[in-house]
């Protein structure tokens, strides 16, 4: 492929095109085996280098995969064979606006790096994927990403004001801004939250940004089963809003002690990490609803604690799991969420999918918004065992569906998941999905093969 | 027009075509002169009545206008000459999915329906437009309606989980659901929210509830000013988020003595009414914080109040006001919005733009979102009263557009802005808007008129 047009329009030392150098662009951390080799790699320092790339791409009819800090779960920044890669790791720039309590920032900033500027300003920035020290704004907006505080302070779009995205052919445009409401025109900034890159690249971010909160309480209750652990958070769950609610299985929490020891007991069948950060009476009252929601389910020991350091030593390890499972073996990333109710039920059933094809299948979750991570644990050199994960994978999503759920509620679709995703919505809706692509990206360059 | 076809689709007594029994379906309350005469209505009963309704439509080409209450302050909802009306009013069913901790409704259903729905279970649909009384959940869908706690609680979008609706060509869709977490697919749900009609029709809603809160304080506060009141509310937007954050001007605390007496003290040049909903000693420092910077922008009174019916007086007056100036003559709504910081810009510049007019534009504002409602009123029986009107309604949109703001923050476009949108998105993002609306709407038939 002749990249010389693409050189000359962009800044020296922006372009990678040795193999060598393009490997760490190609695949994101689900390495799911969709990474082409791509032709080119454009490291943007800038929003010009990104449309200059995009303009280039567009002329050429040339696939472009947009890219964060590579640490997406299902191979949604996959390299395309014969595409461009063009990665905004070196867009970090952070502004924190205090008067209009947003933050305005380049798409590679990374989540933390927000955090920590707007603490430095008494404010907070939500969304708290477990990957938050390594993963970027950009990827952030891309999937819409959730994390632990979601479950009372919602997830991505609910913090995006504002957005400059690079579209298809190379023009950039403005959504939204530093104005908290704004109802003028089609909500086309909200759509742009979650396309994981098929409809264009985000060149920069407003944040909403809000007060920061105390030190929350923190109670831990252990059960025998994960049924009965997500009993109690449904019984929770019908009654108040914790501002964290996690669940880890017997399986998790061994493996974490196993990867990096923590001191949970390995004895625990499963174990429910949830939070209050509410003030005074309305904390205590929050607490007592918990426990006394978590003994009738049937928990084993339940405790609270107003001791951070504690908290974090829970809260570390939920947190680690997923690195902790790729130390036992090749994974594949589940996402699926259900209606709170439904929560007993789709654990239940994850681990029939795993008895059934003889895999390990831990699950954490993101329990108070029915939000859960199964991971199918294999032997990558056994092709009966990948071939069994494989067939458990597509069958936990078929399972999450049938509950009236969702194969992805936090990670995207990318290319691990895109098989499943017309089960999910249906041909009407795929139909609307496509003609909407269609009308954003006519000549299908931006992230082709994932989502559709 | 050969209504047969359509009549024979629907059940009898849906479809209304005596020109008085249309009257009332033809404008909502802006009745800004854009409504026509359509050809029927549809009282739609049924998801399969509107279905019917637009597949008629689709196969003739014929405009649709949806229309829930009719309350909507833009001329969404103005009947198009030779159209169809597509009214949901009939459609109000509620059913409070406790475990689920939301709601699935009928568009038809009144916000204040919801609520009280919601509150016989002890949660709470927070979105509260001033005329939640009378404004419809398919409304408040189709603007993004926000409202007076949407300062801590957001706007309506953050509420939606699902819809069902019926595109451009009939067919019924389901969107998102149960599922508090879902990002399965672009994000179409959030596209539909805010569409204004001109996407499709929304046929149910699934809204997601809260834990009911505890009854908050409040603080009122005047001013000499509605410049001092803004910096009051600027220096308290940048260190917290109030539950609450109302100003009323001093004309518009006239305009409510002489509609309702409420006892405000008609002397005072701006009100202020905010109000925390936090517990314990975050209450109390709230208050403070808010008391401070009161004193320090300028504050004649200030005084607190944690007796709900004392609180309601003041937050009544605010509701009302839109009807008071309804009382003095003609009117034009405004709804403009501007980064927090901004607030005391627009409102002198408002000020301004009335003098250089020579008419009255009273103000009342959800000023902790930077959202204002200035309401032109003049004398629709002087030609010269209401050109002046009009001149003065479009410099205070491209006021809000010079102050990087918006021209409207949540009564929606409708037809009485749309001349102004293109200054403010600007052609790229309106030709990007053409583009969806053009792929969901191919023929141009879902309320032609309106938004662009």
């Amino acid at each position: 492929m002749d990249l010389s047009a693409l050189r000359e329009a962009l800044p020296d030392g922006v372009l990678l095109t040795e193999p060598v150098a393009m490997e760490r662009y190609a695949h994101d951390f689900a390495d799911d085996g969709s990474a082409g080799s791509p032709a080119a790699v454009v490291r943007a320092g800038s929003v010009g280098d990104v449309q200059a790339a995009v303009r280039w791409a567009a002329a050429h009819r040339v696939p472009v995969v947009p890219r964060g800090a590579g640490t997406g779960l299902s191979g949604g920044s996959s390299a395309v064979t014969g595409g461009i890669v063009v990665c905004v790791e070196r867009m970090r720039a952070i502004e924190i606006d205090t008067a209009c309590q947003v933050a305005v920032v380049e798409p590679g900033a990374l989540n933390v790096e927000v955090k920590q500027a707007a603490a430095q300003h008494g404010l907070w920035y939500p969304p708290d994927p477990s990957s938050y020290e390594i993963c970027s704004i950009g990827g952030n907006v891309a999937t819409n990403a959730g994390g632990l505080c979601c479950v009372k302070y919602g997830v991505t779009t609910d913090y995006v004001l504002g957005l400059d995205v690079v579209l298809a052919d190379g023009t950039l445009v403005t959504l939204g801004g530093r104005r908290i409401k704004d109802v003028a025109g089609l909500s086309l900034l909200k759509l742009f939250v979650g396309s994981e890159g098929t409809l264009g690249i985000v060149t920069r971010a407003i944040l909403r940004l809000v007060p920061a909160q105390g030190a929350p309480a923190t109670l831990v209750a252990t059960f025998d089963s994960m049924n009965t652990a997500s009993q109690a958070v449904v019984a929770i769950r019908s009654r108040l809003r914790p501002s964290m609610m996690e669940l880890m299985d017997h399986a998790s929490i061994n493996a974490v002690e196993d990867y990096q020891p923590h001191g949970l007991d390995r004895a625990t069948g499963a174990l429910l990490i949830a939070q209050s950060d509410m003030a005074g009476d309305a904390r205590a009252g929050e607490l007592e609803t918990m426990r006394q929601a978590c003994a009738h389910a049937g928990a084993g020991e339940v405790f609270c604690t107003e001791e951070p350091t504690e908290a974090e030593m829970f809260i570390s390890a939920r947190r680690i799991a997923l690195h902790a499972f790729e130390h036992q073996g090749a994974v594949l990333f589940e996402d699926v969420g259900v209606p709170i109710p439904a929560l007993p039920a789709l654990v239940d059933g994850i681990a029939a999918v795993a008895a059934r094809h003889g895999v390990s299948i831990p699950v954490v979750a993101h329990a108070g918004d029915g939000n859960t991570h199964p991971v199918v644990v294999y032997d990558a050199a056994d092709p009966a065992s990948a071939t069994a994960a494989r067939a458990a994978f597509t069958e936990v999503m078929a399972l999450a569906i049938s509950l009236d759920g969702t194969i992805t509620g936090e990670h995207g679709v990318g290319r691990a998941k895109k098989g499943a995703l017309p089960d999910q919505l249906g041909p009407d809706v795929m139909a609307l999905t496509r003609r909407v692509k269609d009308a954003l990206d006519p000549d299908g360059i931006m992230n082709p093969g994932a989502v559709l």
